[in-house]
């Protein structure tokens, strides 16, 4: 497992992109997403609300063709709905509600679709018992405000905030105005936007299987899996979705045929059985299915196996203990970890000999064992991890560049030790070293090498 | 400093965004920003460029009006640059270069700035030298293809990577094609074209001031600061940023009168002056300028103040610790941390006693006390920090509900020690912790209550 150069975890980080197997195609349903705001505009937030909408709107089975963003201007929405209307069938627009914003997309859009505002009792005695419920005082204007809809939308109640859903429709298009809070616009598109898009224009099934790959880029896997990849059936898609030192790989199946009773349970079955064909190729690389993450699946394990685990860390300086602790529950099997960044604390509390120490430097394979059996002791622990290296940007040497990192699972009989060589930025040698680590613990308590 | 209910905590999470006093206007020069490739729009990546690049060009004064996205499709990208070109001035497109994406996005803008493909020998060479220094093998045919770029471009040099940036000119509209991998795009963006642009569209000083604050709310700071706010001349301009816990104040001067030798001096003196007074009103409420985060702010008063700090964490696991270790040379003022997850370790490595841990429970201030003292004499710092809390979604109670966090800091003559009640969600409590876990520490050294 050692080697691993600087330049190959920079591709992985921002990923490769060589094949983007998913690209919006003609033949499905197609979306535009705009957002309203001078917030984005100014860079002021970053945009995550459309990744998760055109992950959302994929996994239906509905394309996005482009996205957009307008200031908090009349006539530049009003330019913006008229050309994302030129791209897609369906324009979902976030952002620009509320009494904060006065409104400025509401009028906008009764203005273009030639209705008028008309009062919604029952919005009006949500948004008071929603006010009442988080406890917070809320005047008779800003209620009747919000209560004030277009009468040519059908409204989307949204019992998370203040700010409805609109829904309106032109010469078979749809036109769709959300909140821009992130969990207003999560909560009305699962639980309003995507059942009633779904039940309008997609009528074949679609599923989806996601393995979860760690510690490989993108080329050597597409490379491994090049001839399952090039026989694929044409309705069966695989996407590379890449992060730090992980790659998702994601099926999506569109039912091909006629949409038979029983087509859902054969399209299943089908991508079960690609699922387990592609997993069978690189079972050494794949740690988890679906939205899984590394730390949950070592948690699994600990659970199940009955092993109390714990660590030691120098210069991750606690990152891995905390993503352990992400983990609702991780209690019961973490007791705790020690950030030992100093020699002295590495001694003190980790027993390491001082004499190791001045030998092999802290960055060694000698002082990481020595860590990770301390770990154990000292933490009573039936597991344990250490981890000592450069993460930069100080602190190298020739022998030991920036981005050294040794690391350490022991469980008292049987120790695995590994060095890896990451890159030269500080922030994210830690991040990759925390992936490292965890898929090594997983491999250690499944007794892979 | 305790109390503080869940919901004004989500309301700084996503910033209420009551006051955006930074929209783009029409006197400034205005830009469009696009971005091409499918991994985008299937959601596989979340676009941070644009944010950084609004950020960049509003600080030189240039208006971004809009945003979009588009996939590799050569007529997508032709509709897309033809509407961005209907919006702005400029227009800057990043991503679709390189040879994995069979440079759609230059052969596109071949052919609609009706020129031709021409060889750049320097190009060539300088690619070349590129992949020889970082050690990687690269084809003459991939090289060539890398340095054959649009005669009606200028082009763009490239020194930390191989697509070219381009720069076209047409109708006193000026558009820009730069690589889409981030640090590629900012180099070529430092680097080339915002002094470019400046020169080219800029005429009139432009200058910045930060305020970083913590631990408040936008709506509680934007009514501490009404007056100064509606006093501010017109070419001053004052920008809420805000992230969870916290909120950066950013003061933007545009010279307003003739262009005089001093002028830049004299707006710089203005610009001072106002962030003094900005500072005078919300003096407990900043931690710092500019870009500085509240952990660098920490650790820069250890080091003057000559002393070594420590962290006993239990609901936060390691969070606090690996914060203040993501500054580069916290080794001078950190030794260590230890999380105590369980009551064992608490009571082991820290020396809390049993019986408070049976009688107050591990959420409480007598535990936290006892932690933080115990971390002291355990790490043998001068100062150490230790927290308690509920972080969720399980284990709360009607006394100690999910979010409940308590904190103390100490340096063995005087303890502080503070209550917190966040949200419900695990990440974020976490999160918001290290926010107020700094501060808190960062006030302890200065001796703020």
């Amino acid at each position: 497992m050692a080697g691993g150069k600087a330049t190959v975890h920079l591709r992985q980080a921002y990923g490769d992109r060589r094949r983007v197997n998913d690209p919006p195609t003609t033949t499905r349903m197609t979306a535009h997403l705009m957002t309203i705001g001078d917030e984005i505009l100014i860079g002021q937030i970053v945009d995550t609300n459309s990744a998760w909408m055109s992950r959302q709107l994929n996994l239906s089975g509905i394309a996005v063709m482009g996205k957009s963003s307008v200031g908090d201007l009349r006539q530049a929405i009003v330019a913006g709905i008229e050309h994302a209307a030129t791209t897609a069938q369906i324009v979902i627009m976030t952002g620009g509600l509320g009494p904060t914003k006065d409104d400025i997309t509401k009028s906008t859009l009764v203005e273009m679709f030639e209705g008028k505002l008309v009062f919604h009792q029952e919005v009006y005695d949500r948004i008071a018992a929603y006010f009442q419920k988080i406890n917070r005082p809320v005047s008779t204007e800003m209620l009747r405000s919000q209560a004030m809809l277009p009468d040519k939308a059908i409204v989307l109640p949204n019992k998370v905030g203040t700010a409805s859903g609109m829904w309106f429709e032109r010469d078979g298009q749809v036109f769709i105005s959300l909140p821009g809070v992130p969990f207003e616009m999560e909560y009305l598109m699962t639980h309003e936007v995507l059942p009633r898009l779904k039940a309008r224009f997609v009528s074949r099934p679609i599923a989806h299987r996601t393995l979860q790959t760690a510690c490989e880029g993108e080329t050597v896997i597409a490379k491994r899996i090049e001839a399952f990849e090039d026989h694929l059936p044409d309705h069966i898609k695989l996407a590379y979705l890449p992060s730090l030192g992980l790659v998702r790989l994601r099926l999506s199946g569109n039912w091909p045929g006629e949409v038979t009773p029983d087509a859902e349970s054969r399209l299943a079955a089908e991508l079960e059985t690609k699922k387990a064909e592609l997993y069978a190729l690189i079972p050494d690389l794949v740690f988890g299915e679906a939205e899984q993450s590394l730390q949950e699946v070592v948690g699994n394990l600990l659970r199940q196996q009955g092993k109390q685990f714990g660590t030691a860390e120098s210069c991750t300086g606690g990152y891995v203990a905390h993503l352990i602790t992400l983990v609702p529950g991780s209690s019961d099997y973490f007791p705790g970890s020690i950030v030992s960044y100093s020699y002295e604390m590495k001694s003190k509390l980790l027993g390491v000999k001082p004499s190791t120490l001045e030998t092999f430097g802290a960055v060694s394979e000698e002082a990481v064992c020595e860590m990770a059996e301390g770990a154990r002791v000292t933490l009573g622990v039936d597991v344990s991890l250490a981890i000592s290296g450069i993460a930069g940007p100080g602190g190298g040497t020739p022998e030991k560049p920036v981005g050294t990192v040794w690391m350490a699972v022991s469980d008292g009989q049987r120790t695995q030790v590994a060095r890896h060589i990451f890159g030269r930025d500080r922030a994210k040698n830690i991040q990759l070293t925390g992936v490292y680590a965890l898929n090594m613990v997983r491999k250690f308590l499944l007794d892979q090498k």
